[in-house]
């Protein structure tokens, strides 16, 4: 491999392929079974990394990145080079094998899974709980975690048979949220509606059949309660057994032909709503 | 062709394949150049299609269908038949390339183009609408037409170089919305914020970087007056040239560590946190 004198970071081995064995080893973690058995997941991208690195809630493990990509993020690698974190060089086949992505960034981490316990993720006094019930779309997951986020809420619950958070469309439409703010998750969603209640929340089902609508409960302060949300899959929404378990339903109003709004813009305006009346 | 006794409306002659000359002449019209041309656009599946013929701002001239979707469809074809459409059986393949979808779902009606003068568009007394400013993804562009049509928008603008309405990922993205609510285009963004001033709205850029936020604008009852929210694209969001031309920007709280909000999840809040005021 020649000299690239301009780039300390660049590893001096000839590169990794698809087929040496920690190569191997990280593809694993593209499927869940993978991820649960090692309890590790795959970061891509330079931003997603950069997040991951400066993440509290546990490790990167390794880093994975093509001539181009290093070339692209020196100061990244540097700083990841300098907290002890093996760094590889990888071929651009490589590197798609790592990916899930349709352009592959050429830059991937092995990461700590970000999960921790229900009573952890729920620990303090929250005022706001996102919870996905059954949610199968990893791209409305993520997205519906990053609205948490942003809304200041104190946790996302994936709940019941919602997908796993690690999945990669997941990781990438949370743009970096996944290590904002605490995440858990349970298949036994029982499990989680007990520990919401135990940590002082209100569970309120997003249900678009429900009597009463979102401006309704702000007005008779409803919403400045402390709030668990519980978000129900794009297709079905909440099976009624479920709602009928919650201390309450809110739709959100429509008022114009629409029959109703699709799962990321609706967890938009509920948690949203919570936020500025929990605030005022 | 056997008979299908409990199906009347069912066509008698062979399936039309990909190569009989309306289905390519309906072809064309997956492509914007096609659609341009002819002033129709491709509307695929049932609920699609029940709503293109419950439209009143434009004709469904034709309809084709393949034989399993026929069999699923009869009330939807009896009303279609009733109304003088022409309804033609087509094979499986032909409607796959009639399709943009990964499932096609074997019903796919020819329909006017929906766009209306900007004029008409914003009769009367607008008190909320949503301009499309460089949207690329035709996804997003559906997806705030749907948040739109559940605000209670009086209409959608699609400004600039902002993706065709009629892309077969915005159609479906908008669930019927954009049969619900006046939708109209103009290529020149400064056609566009002039027709919006005159019909006595005011322009808000909705900008990550704005001084102001939600919150503080509806504190201040700014939000209770009729707005044009004017929308970036995803990538990039509103071009400072363009902001500099509208009345105010503002800005999504940002409560947490997310950076900004996805473009459909911000502009549900802002088309609802208008509507809501509004309607106080």
């Amino acid at each position: 491999m020649s000299q690239h004198p301009r780039d300390s970071n660049r590893p001096e081995a000839d590169p990794f392929t698809e087929r040496t064995p920690r190569v191997v080893a990280a593809r694993h973690l593209t499927r869940r079974q993978g991820r649960d058995k090692a309890g590790r997941f795959l970061v891509e991208g330079a931003q997603a990394v950069r997040e991951a690195l400066a993440w509290q809630g546990g490790e990167v493990h390794e880093l994975f990145v093509t001539a181009t990509a290093a070339e692209r993020n020196t100061a990244l690698l540097q700083s990841a080079s300098e907290r002890g974190i093996r760094i590889s060089e990888v071929t651009d086949k490589a590197a798609e094998s790592l990916s899930e992505t349709v352009t592959p960034q050429g830059i991937v981490a092995v990461c700590d899974a970000v999960p921790r316990s229900l009573e952890s993720a729920l620990q303090g006094t929250p005022r706001l709980v996102a919870v996905l019930h059954g949610v199968s779309d990893p791209g409305n997951a993520g997205t519906v975690t990053r609205v948490a986020d942003a809304a200041g809420a104190d946790a996302v619950i994936f709940a019941g048979d919602t997908v796993d958070p690690h999945n990669g469309k997941c990781v990438r439409a949370s743009t970096g949220s996944l290590f904002h703010l605490p995440i858990a998750r349970s298949r036994d969603a029982d499990e989680v509606f007990a520990a919401c209640r135990q940590a002082g929340l209100r569970l309120v089902a997003a249900d678009g059949y429900a009597k009463q609508d979102l401006v309704e409960a702000s007005a008779n302060g409803d919403l400045a309660q402390p709030t668990a949300w519980v978000f129900g899959s794009e297709a079905h929404g909440l099976p009624d057994d479920v709602v009928a378990k919650l201390d309450t339903s809110l739709r959100v109003p429509l008022y114009g032909a629409a029959e109703s709004l699709n799962l990321a813009t609706a967890a938009a305006v509920c948690l949203y709503a919570s936020a500025r009346d929990q605030r005022n």
